[in-house]
């Protein structure tokens, strides 16, 4: 088998480069290069970082063109790729990932999450949404207490103190969310939440600090609490992040 | 010494039980009923949580009318008050904050972190900041999950997987711009952030889910880019959150 490789970035380089340090042939083309007839017959696996809907849609295309489809996400750095930090998550048919999994595990270790070709890169789109917020939350701190007087040095303890304590909310938050329990047991109320929120935007445009992103999620905080929700737990916020309407991009 | 609490709230009440049960004589008083010139003389500690600049605000009060002021910010929650899982911290003059540390040790534990009144606030709105932007991100990353078919306990395992990457992330962020070096070993461009959010926002478009904060994350990544430095590491974002006018509150 002849494995080729479309697209020769950096990524795309160390996956060639995985593929012939684990003996398989490899071919390399430029994605300019790609013509819709050559997918004829081949299991084509898509592994750039784009949203859910775009792997469907190059599914269907490879589809038409009488090719097989499985949509990968690539978690982990460049210099991960061929070694077993790497962590790709898979979607697409179980038979095709599993007639391919042991050409793709030499470039690193792979989950499969589903047979539906949008999954793999919702989980991308998903965790590289919570990873960006946080970071933004975390450079957002510490211009906030550097405009007090407080280095990043001194923050950095407290922050990894912040860090420590987000894997147990986390859990209680999508344990409330997957069984749409907001009630019982309240320790974070949305109102408390309200409050909390309208300080940080103060302390941040006292510090000379863009408040905007804080100014959203007050929004959306803002929104539980007129529906009703001011006394339910945290987790009830999340519904009202939801538009009814999608805007058009 | 009769320590005197003002504020009865859930945590006024915590605050006040903790002393009792050391053996302080304890009087309470409704915020309503405390007198300016009731201050003079005394040691007041202020413990509610708000912005940097009210704290100092208070101290310049409480100062006006003769008393001395610390400040502090109780870090975790009503129910740990009392106990050594409660986390203080303290800012005002060393001499006053070691002269009632024993009293104030009954409450928890308590690190003082300077001398300037604003600090304890500013640690507290930093982190708090911090907190809730994650919170906000990990909710926000849930409605894009669901939408895509991928329950909250799917993701789950996996946002923990990002939240054990955020605190060597953290640190070397806080270590870049503590020395304002954003040039050397970038193994995460600006510009490379710039490309995953416009990604992140269409991913969230797609989902039916709001992506104003990552708009807004994206306009400090942009401003970041446009400024030349797009091949530099994304610990550059941070100043370009700074306002160069701040908004009237």
């Amino acid at each position: 088998m002849t494995i080729t490789v479309l697209g020769l970035g950096p990524m795309g380089q160390a996956l060639a480069r995985a593929l012939l340090d684990t003996g398989h042939r490899v071919t390399v083309w430029n994605r300019t290069e790609a013509r819709a007839d050559a997918l004829a017959d081949r299991t084509v696996v898509g592994l750039s970082s784009d949203t859910p809907d775009r792997a469907r849609r190059t599914a269907a295309l490879v589809h038409t063109h009488g090719g097989r489809y499985l949509d990968g996400a690539i978690m982990t750095p460049t210099d991960t790729i061929g070694t077993p930090g790497a962590a790709i998550l898979l979607a697409g048919p179980k038979q095709l990932a599993d007639a391919h999994r042991t050409a793709l595990e030499s470039l690193g270790r792979i989950t499969w999450v589903g047979d539906e070709h949008g999954r793999a890169a919702a989980f991308d789109m998903a965790l590289l949404d919570l990873f960006w917020t946080s970071v933004a939350g975390f450079e957002h701190a510490l211009m906030v207490a550097r405009a007090n007087g407080i280095t990043p040095a001194e923050l950095l303890p407290h922050a990894r103190g912040i860090v420590d304590i987000l894997a147990p909310v986390f859990t209680e938050i999508a344990a409330r969310i997957g069984e749409d329990r907001h009630h019982d047991d309240v320790t974070a109320s949305v109102s408390s939440v309200a409050a909390s929120v309208r300080h940080l935007i103060a302390a941040s445009r006292e510090a000379g600090v863009d408040p905007a992103m804080l100014e959203v999620f007050g929004g959306h905080v803002d929104a539980a609490v007129a529906a009703g929700h001011g006394a339910e737990e945290i987790s009830r916020i999340a519904a009202h992040m939801v538009v009814a309407e999608v805007a058009a991009e």
